[in-house]
């Protein structure tokens, strides 16, 4: 019983007791190597327990590796799988430590020690069996065109936006090129506002409450595209409760309706 | 006429003068109590009016344990109220008070006197007749899984981009550690911003800026589902209380209707 | 033609050439004397201008004055009119010069010049003939009860958020009382982040995330009742453009009916 | 084949590869000269390659005072192209070059400089094809009213609540006139947040406190007038190709039925 396939669907499906418990095991995994992760980067416990921390890893990459290894060695596709976005993930997830006995330079460890947090887009695979998954992405995906749009208009006004405030403000109020400026045009425009570079003239405060007012009546427009997105989706989720017809096989009879549409024939 | 009985009905029910009459008395003193524990708080009023408030809250805690004494006494469950939610915030409300006098450590009595806050959870039960809080409290609750999602998809960008800046910045500009990334990350992408954390180098204000435009475009989704959830939810109510014509089995009978509109025919 | 009723309409209607040109000498003359006490605000203008601002302000008191009197003497209701919300607003926008006289108290006379602004509102009594602001005023007061229980909620939110971090963060962090722990709670659930208190400990920037993601998820609710109240109001808009019955006049008869749906007769 | 009318079919249109092709580099063109005058912003940047941009500036200039040329010359309505939007846009895309030819003064070079980055508008005018552009900007369009309304409600209360907080904060707290005060509250409305000026009385946070809230309640108008705008003409569009039954009038035959679902007769 425990032959290859069955370890193959234990790996790749979640539908019975051994693969599903598979995936909640490699989910704590996951979470667990995280958290490890996260609290190394602390300083003070770093200190503390990098001991602890550092034969946790080791324990995480060992089992991280064995579970590569297990899927290369399953998958049927191996190229397709290597090769895949996730297949990457599952290896730069792994990599960091081994790296890391080849590497001196400290700035280069660093970014190579933060690569293992990339370990937590590995849960994403685990949430493709949620509809609500699928409802979302679905409604933000037929929105990405209209998104894009309203991002490219919004840059369009950054743009302007900062260089105006560049010429009107200047260097000497901290505005000191045209990308800084942009950049607390987004800071401002997304009400975001974090204070670092303020207006000071009262003319630069007058444009700069124009572009709040501005980013308060445009907040409005990526909200309306994915509301009425979603509004729509939902009725179309309506038409699956559908009847089919006993005669053709049509598959919307709503409620009500005495003939098929496509046949003429009678619904019972 | 002032049996058991009638008294248990005066404090769990709410649908005559006395009934009522009791509630309201409950507020008021709910909310004032909760005034002076707010007031109490006030360095500069507490050294003019310390006695005053005082005085008060042993009068509040008399009150409220009579209150819980009398429900107590009066419920016919008494082990499931005394367990239940509610039982336990009415007990941790009076509880302070007592404890208060057998702790000496300072630190923890004002944990125990900022328990008394907790009263204001209480006025919540009283809000159980309204049937506005229904519809926002069942729009919010099949809304849940799909906000839950959101924001476990909002807590992966968070460690992403937080991951991100912590390498970029690093703790020389305030990214001390990852959690405090997080933080950062959190403070930017729901547009609060504070500023007690901001990126300088050009590279950091990019990803910031990234992170911004990603906000303003996601702040979509979560509007997105409770505005859908409760237009649904206004649209069934409407069709729910349409008929059919028995004639020709139209089905748009409205209420108040005679005659169907597509037959003629009269409406039973 | 020039009699008391002419003038009468000139003053509270608009709709012929008089009455309209009244109604917008009566915006602009507003309009100036606010912009006058605005910019009489400013240090810098008022020690250069300051005369000719208080000649300007004379004059148009000297106007508004003459307009009071007009409305006082004109209207039929007369107590009515004084007692109203606008009759109110019309004589504090005149009283302030007067006041000026008889007060020799700096700080309350800059609280009186700060009435002068209160002109403004009397734009609003300009606007009752729009349209749109009907559309937007009623969706807004269909939504009153579910706002009012909405801010109720977050209020408690807040005390429940301002009293945790209080005992959290405490005064050497400025959470220096729980009002002052509210203000701060109210600050960062509106994603509004001034950043003149923040979280410096790490449990109490833990907690503020929570606040922060728990302000971006529950500023769907009031978006979602004013979306989904508003789209309402639009299906109801489209029921006006509906035929009455020729037998019966019944007034709702939708295009594609057959038979009036009260009296049964054939609609042509 | 290359003569005039070809020619400005290519300069003018955008339907086959020739003059798709031309408005490919045409943006590539104009994106570079975009980002080379943003660059030349940066100090650093220009210390090093100050002559690089300057060389580049005047190739960009060249060729876009090339194709002004071109479009004057091509098109047949010149004067109505040069008054265009558009053609005052082109017009001062290639400007700024020639004019610092003759003005010495550094301020105004600055700005002159500036204006280049106005050729980002002539990305717009490529974008005209889009159907998504024309979505959002009809749903815009059709909001208008209501939005100029809500930005002239929103006004009114930046003014009182300015006034207000100049009243209680004073110039000693930061708000030093009431224009400086009226930037606060659009500031704090539009929970923008910098924090450059906040209030410091118990009062003055009280009253902010009540602003904020106001803007949670308020952020939901606008997005609710373009939300149900844009699901009503997601709606529209759906209804406008049902069709009526011949036979028994039914009124909501879709594309592609064959039978009415009614009364079962033939659908032509």
């Amino acid at each position: 019983m425990w032959n290859k396939k069955r370890l193959a669907h234990i790996v790749f499906d979640s539908d019975d007791r051994e693969s599903r418990l598979f995936d909640i095991v490699l989910l704590i995994l996951i979470l667990s190597s995280v958290t490890v992760a996260i609290l190394d980067s602390v300083q003070s416990l770093r200190e503390k327990y990098g001991d602890l921390f550092y034969i946790l890893e080791l324990t995480f990459t060992f089992l991280f590796t064995l579970e590569y290894i297990l899927r290369v060695w399953l998958t049927s596709k191996t190229f397709k799988y290597v090769t895949s976005f996730f297949g990457l993930v599952d290896l730069l997830a792994i990599l960091p430590v081994y790296l890391s006995f080849f590497v001196a330079n400290t700035q280069l460890l660093s970014v190579i020690r933060a690569l293992r947090l990339l370990r937590i887009v590995r849960v994403l695979k685990l949430g493709r069996y949620l509809a609500e998954a699928d409802f979302i992405g679905d409604s933000l995906k037929a929105s990405a065109a209209k998104i894009q749009l309203f991002l490219f208009s919004v840059l369009t006004i950054v743009l302007i936006m900062g260089t105006v405030m560049f010429v009107i403000e200047g260097p000497e109020h901290g505005f000191t090129s045209i990308p800084v400026s942009m950049y607390w045009a987004i800071v401002t425009l997304t009400t975001v506002g974090f204070g670092d570079i303020t207006p000071s003239t009262p003319f630069g405060q007058f444009m700069a409450s124009i572009i709040m007012l501005l980013g308060y009546a445009i907040i409005a427009v990526p909200t309306g595209i994915v509301t009425s997105e979603m509004a729509k989706r939902k009725k179309v989720s309506h038409y699956e409760s559908l009847k089919s017809c006993t005669h053709c096989s049509f598959d919307a009879i709503e409620e009500g309706d005495n003939f098929c549409r496509k046949c003429g024939s009678r619904v019972d």
